[in-house]
């Protein structure tokens, strides 16, 4: 009778192991796709508006503009309809003057005549020891609010096959020839 | 023997169970990475093109345009190459004068010059009690084609992290200065 | 006695195929979800630029530039500033010539200064018996690098929700009025 109970015992513990096996498989699939943040990184941009008069420092140039606007000048009712193409650099703080960890180029346009807002489609173009690869960023921009959030909607490199947020705040903002944005990355897929 | 019998039994329910919570943890990863549909939404957007006479009422102005093109009148080949950035009123049903409940921002493009056709990248954006965030869309629209999907390619606050597709629909046209689309967005990512 | 043994090892053999079932939902869902590759596709595009006089052949135009640019000729500055829109020919060798399979609609600019460099948004479009539906593409493209990835952010019909990446060689590139890309599409996420 004794030796039944400790068969029975054995039963119970070869399975209950192998319940916690599965256990495991499940939570290492949740581990690639959790929930929660699997990485964050912070960055400065600073973009420097070409203004007809500074081509050796400006980063950025205005390439489109609606009938009313012009090319050396952001333009009236909220600069709506101006498209800038930029080439930032990226910091690790707030000095422009900082060594740049790589290189923010794209496209932002302001989209509203009321209010400054703005929409974003650029890169994070890294080429480091620190990190390798780019980091694909696209969304709307309401640049009066002291934070907002954009989409990561992919990645490359050492961000491979990333999504996420990232939060933007302007850092400063000098007449409109030169803006510094904070990026705070919030990484929810990393592979 | 009676006593063995139900001790039996007691190990192979509190074995089921344990495989049931098991189940329970497997559903919830499903759930959150589930294949089917977890939110549908169906608005309009208005787009009101400047046209060199309505600044007052007009959503949208075009910015780019190819050599043959101009700023005020979408040019011949099908427009092909003339690039609109638009700040548009979503409304819930197709009366453009509804009271919006959020703006849709960003740009198109028409992209061949044989027939009609566009690209577009944008964002509808919410403030309201229903809906705060937004939901960023990218893709192609041959817009003679009675629905076209675009892709659903990341979202934030209420929206967080959605991916998903939107049909797009031609609800109205008129001339080439205003047009309507109704948008059905299919959800299949949803954190 | 033995009819017991026989017995435990009943209830032994159910739960082991409980244990079983349980992980093939696991397997399942992982298999939706797999890190590897789940498609992979090989195309060519062909891009040839509006020059003022090839408007028969050309399926592409400068639409944007900065204030030193013009319509009809890639500017200086390594084209920093210029924005193409285009409806190119995708093909599944290196002839210009061959049968498309597809369209490649969309735009690049030019976005650096020192070099080459460019950033890419654009859909391949394809409704053949082959394939129906469209991929969504943005990212940086080093064009001077022998191979550079941009990221998959999207698709619709066949390629409804997937994710990956898509790796560019140029294959050919004459004066500034014709290039071809290779594009190697490898897809992680396919539904």
């Amino acid at each position: 009778m004794a030796a039944k109970k400790s068969n029975s015992m054995a039963i119970l513990i070869f399975l209950f192991l192998l319940c916690h096996i599965n256990f495991f498989v499940v939570e290492s699939a949740n581990k690639i796709r959790a929930r929660h943040l699997c990485k964050t990184l912070m960055f400065y941009f600073h973009d420097i508006i070409y203004n007809g008069e500074n081509a050796k420092n400006a980063t950025s140039a205005i390439v489109g503009a609606p009938a009313w606007g012009n090319f050396t000048k952001l333009g009236g009712k909220n600069h709506f309809g101006d498209l800038v193409i930029f080439d930032d650099p990226i910091t690790l703080d707030n000095n422009l003057h900082s060594t740049p960890v790589g290189r923010a180029q794209g496209f932002y346009f302001y989209d509203k005549k009321e209010i400054f807002t703005s929409w974003l489609g650029f890169s994070f173009v890294f080429n480091s020891t620190e990190h390798k690869g780019s980091i694909n960023f696209a969304g709307a921009d309401p640049l009066m609010n002291k934070t907002r959030d954009i989409s990561v909607i992919g990645g490359t490199g050492d961000f491979f096959m990333t999504r996420g947020i990232a939060t933007l705040m302007t850092d400063a903002f000098e007449g409109e020839v030169y803006f510094r944005l904070r990026v705070d990355i919030k990484l929810y897929e990393c592979w």
